[in-house]
C-alpha cells in the first residue's frame, strides 16, 4: 500500500523559490497510539525510499532496514509507530524533478530548484504537522539520513525525544564532493541527457546514470570487502589468450574481472528505479549540507542547550563518512553537555554495513531504542 | 629532442599476437659510460611519459621527477645514464592504439591487441639490447611504474642490479579494477567514442575520457589533502541564492565548489595529451597485473635466488596502493632472503606525494642510489 498526503501550504526553500505544494509518499509500519506519542521518523538514504521494511514496488526486493523494523524487531512496531518518507526531490512519489510542475503542467526537470537537506526536513516537520503529531520520540537515519536527523535535531528541538545518527557527517567532504560531481558528469555528458530533458524524448541517461551508480557503489565498500567478495577473480570465458579476439569483436570491455561484471550489474538495476535528475538534484542537496554553515560557522551554536538524547554510530571500515567525521560531533556534543552516546562498529564491510547483517549494530539500536530509564 | 628507435624483430605478446615491429620513444638524461655500466631505467606511470626530466612537448610543462632526476639530484645524470621510455600502448612516441598498424596502414584503434605489464618491459628490454646494454645499474619507477620494476626484477634478475618500487603493488585491488571500469565506462560512453574509432571522425571522447581522469584524479589525492587544499570551499559567485536561476541557466552544476572546478581543469588538460584506446589499453594491462599469477600463484617463485638489491617505498596515505600491498611484497623478498630496505614515507598528499616535492621521499632516493659499499 502507497500512502501520500499533500501539503498544500507553500514551502519556502534556501534557494528562495516557494513551492505552492508538495505531495509526500510516505511508509508507515505499526500503530499510531490515541495519544500520538509513540512516533519513530526514519530518514533514508540519497538514493533510498519509504519502503523501509515493505517490498520495494519496482525491484520487489525487502525492505532496506526491515532486519531492524518490525515486531519484536530492534525498532519494535508492536511498540512504534514508524513513519518513512521519501524525501523532497526524490523520485519515489514525493515531489521531486520527476513530478509535474502543478503550475506549467509539465514535468519539472531541471527547473526544479535546487534543495537542501534542510528543506527535505521542513517538509517532514510539515508531513507530521498536517498528521496532527507533535513530539517525536527518536528520529534515525543513516548516510544522508543521518544529515537529516542532524538538521531535524537542530531545528526542531523541543519535537525530537531522541536521534541516532548512523555512518554519517555533520557536512559533507571535499573528497565526496569530487565523487558526486563525477557521477553527475556522467549523466550529463550522457547523450541521451539532452540538457535534462530526457523524458522528452521517451529516453533515459542510462549510461551515465550506471556509471553514477558504479563510482557511487565503489565508496560504499570497503578494500577488504571488495577483496573478500571478487578479490582478482576472472570471469569464465575471459581469459587472457581469449582477449584479444573478443577485444576486437567489442565486447572485450568490462567482462573480465567479476568485479566489474558486479559494478555493471548494480548500475544496470539501479537505471530501473531512479530518475537522473532526482540524482543530481539529491547529490547537491548533500553536497551543499553543512550544518556548522548554517550556524555561523560553529556547530555548537546548533546545538546549544539541546534536552536531545543523540547515538552517533560509525563503521570503523566506511570511507565515505569515517568515524573521525563521527567523533567530531560528539566532541561538539559533549561541548554543549548533550546526552550522547558513541559507538564504532567493527566492521570490514564499508560504509553499507549499516544496511548489512552486522549484530553489533543491531544491538547497538535495539538498546538505544529499549533504555531503562529507572 | 625526442629519441626513437624501431624494434625489427617481432615481440610476441602474452595474448599470443605478434607485433611485427614496434617504435619505442624515450628520453636519456646523462652521458652513458664506455663500459655501459651506469645505465638507471626509470619506468612511468599510467598516464606519465618519458619527459622525465625535460619540459612536456604538449603541455610545455617540467619533467615529472625534474626534483628527482638532474646533476648532483638523487638520482645523480653526472654519474648516470639514466633512461625513461614511454610503455607499450602508451601515445607518446612508442606504439600504441594511435599508432598506425604498418601491416594495414591504418590507425590500429581497438584493433591494438590487449597488452600487459610483462609486454611493456619485453619490450624496454629489447629496446636495451639494441642499444648494446647489457646490464642496469637500477630499475626505478611509482605506481604502474612500480608493477614493471618488479616485472623486470623478475624476468631479467641478471640484468638488473638493484629496483626501487614506489607506491606500487605485486597486484591490481579489485577496488583498483574498479575505479579503472568506470573510467573505461565513461569513455565508452561517450557519443564522440564511436567504437573506438572516433579518430576517423576527427574527434576524440572528450567529455568521457575528462570524466575518467576526474575519478582517477580523486584516488591519487587523499582526503586530507582535499580537505587541505579545498575543503568545502565555494567559488565566488556560486552562492547558493543564486544557485535556482544558475540552474536553470544550465551553468549550475559543476560550478559550485572549488574541488569541482579543480577536477574539471585536471580532465581538460588531461585530454590535449592522451589518447582515449591508450587510455583504456594501459588501464586494461595494469588491472591484469598480478605477479604471482605469472609464477604458479606464488610470488616466492617470481624472486626466488633473485641478487637484486630492492627497495620498497609506500607512501602513508596512499589509498590507491597501500602500504600493506608493499608490505606484503617485502615480506615475499624476505622470505626469499633477497636484500630489502622499506620505508613508509610520512605524507597526508596521498599516492601522488611521489610526485611532489617530499623531503623524506628525495632522501630515500638519494640514500639508495648512494650505497657507502665499504
Amino acid at each position: 500500500m502507497s500512502l501520500s498526503l499533500k501539503l498544500e501550504h507553500g514551502i519556502e526553500l534556501d534557494c528562495g523559490v516557494v513551492l505552492p505544494s508538495v505531495q509526500v509518499a510516505y511508509q508507515t509500519y505499526g500503530t499510531l497510539a490515541d495519544k500520538k506519542d509513540n512516533v519513530i521518523i526514519i530518514c533514508h538514504a540519497m538514493t533510498g525510499d519509504q519502503y523501509v521494511a515493505s517490498h520495494h514496488p519496482v525491484t520487489g526486493k525487502e525492505g532496506w532496514w526491515s532486519r531492524i523494523v518490525g515486531p519484536g524487531c530492534a525498532i519494535d512496531t508492536e511498540r512504534f509507530f514508524v513513519i518513512c518518507m521519501n524525501v523532497l526531490g526524490s523520485c519515489m512519489g514525493t515531489t521531486g524533478p520527476a513530478s509535474l510542475n502543478e503550475q506549467t503542467g509539465k514535468i519539472w526537470g531541471t527547473d526544479f530548484p535546487p534543495i537542501s537537506i534542510r528543506d527535505m526536513v521542513r517538509v517532514q516537520y510539515a508531513a507530521l504537522q498536517q498528521m496532527g503529531i507533535e513530539t517525536v520520540k527518536a528520529v534515525i537515519g543513516g548516510s544522508m539520513g543521518g544529515m537529516q536527523v542532524l538538521q531535524w535535531a537542530a531545528l526542531y528541538p523541543s519535537v525530537v525525544e531522541s536521534a541516532m545518527v548512523v555512518a554519517s557527517s555533520p557536512y559533507q567532504s571535499a573528497q565526496n564532493i569530487a565523487f558526486n560531481e563525477v557521477g553527475r558528469q556522467a549523466i550529463i555528458n550522457d547523450p541521451n541527457w539532452h540538457q535534462g530533458a530526457y523524458f522528452h524524448y521517451n529516453t533515459i541517461p542510462e549510461q551515465g546514470l550506471a556509471v553514477a551508480r558504479m563510482v557511487a557503489h565503489i565508496t560504499y565498500l570497503s578494500e577488504v570487502s571488495l577483496n573478500k567478495k571478487f578479490g582478482r577473480k576472472i570471469r569464465p570465458q575471459s581469459l587472457l589468450n581469449q582477449a584479444s579476439r573478443q577485444f576486437r569483436s567489442g565486447t572485450f570491455l568490462g567482462n573480465i574481472f567479476e568485479v566489474e561484471s558486479y559494478l555493471h550489474y548494480q548500475g544496470s538495476m539501479f537505471i530501473k528505479r531512479f530518475d537522473a535528475n532526482a540524482y543530481i538534484t539529491i547529490t547537491q542537496a548533500i553536497d551543499r549540507f553543512d550544518l556548522a554553515a548554517e550556524y555561523e560557522g560553529s556547530l555548537v551554536n546548533a546545538f546549544k542547550g539541546t534536552g536531545i538524547r543523540f547515538c552517533i554510530v560509525s563503521i570503523s571500515s566506511d570511507w565515505l563518512y569515517p568515524t573521525a567525521q563521527s567523533r567530531q560531533l560528539v566532541q561538539v556534543l559533549n561541548q554543549v553537555a548533550a546526552n550522547v552516546s558513541f559507538v564504532e562498529i567493527s566492521s570490514d564491510r564499508g560504509h553499507d554495513a549499516f544496511l548489512l547483517d552486522v549484530p553489533e549494530f543491531e544491538m547497538v539500536m535495539r538498546g538505544f531504542m529499549n533504555p531503562r530509564l529507572a
